[in-house]
């Protein structure tokens, strides 16, 4: 793993954080970017090299929608950069945790993403992502 | 704010999870320092230029102690870099965060740290952190 590509937090509205975290930040988000299949509307914020993920849901049955539900807003996920996330995927069962994605899906921000569930992870839900390029294959 | 210098993550046993996280890095942790003050153990992952901080409560009352008594295990706060601790605080004092500590106080990792009330930021603890040098005066 490369670094903490970033960390994802999960908000009520993405209208009223984005300003919180502009002030926050002194800077503000660079992108929105929507993820119809998994219900969420992002933003996305730089702090040197790694970046803030704002999620905002757009359905009832969104899992960021639960989340709020169930814990209120906060911090919802840790992504990691990785090289291969076919490679990591395999390692990362045979060491024992849940993968949720056998088979990496598209997520936001050009990214081949899976997750470990929580439950093997310490209550931490965690991504792994590889950012796409033209030679990757799905 | 430079980088994510950390994620913290509340557990339970600082020997199982730094096992699990070793895992999951393909690497053990670096380092473990206690802070008396806050009643943690802690141990360090080095995820490229980014670290995660494991957090063990050492008495009932410790704020870790806490806070898995009411959400579980799981991740407690993210921490940024800063270059001047003073300043920000100033900043965002006036830009309507609440600063838990306005005189910064001596972290793990040899940091001076503060860190921000959830209330007043989208429910995440934020914790800013900037290194000591022998010329920064307390």
């Amino acid at each position: 793993m490369k670094k903490i590509e970033h960390v994802g937090i999960a908000v009520k509205s993405l209208e009223k954080s984005n300003a919180l975290f502009a002030k926050l930040f002194g800077a503000p988000h660079y992108k929105i970017e929507e993820v119809a299949s998994e219900g969420v509307n992002t933003s996305f914020f730089k702090v040197g090299d790694n970046k803030i993920e704002l999620l905002e849901a757009t359905k009832d049955d969104s899992p960021i929608a639960k989340f709020i539900e169930k814990k209120g807003e906060g911090i919802h996920h840790i992504a990691f950069d990785v090289d291969d996330i076919h490679a990591e995927i395999k390692r990362l069962k045979a060491e024992g945790f849940t993968v949720l994605n056998e088979t990496p899906k598209k997520g936001a921000d050009n990214k081949l993403v899976t997750f470990l569930h929580p439950k093997s992870a310490n209550g931490v839900l965690i991504e792994l992502c590889q950012e796409i390029k033209d030679d990757i294959k799905e």
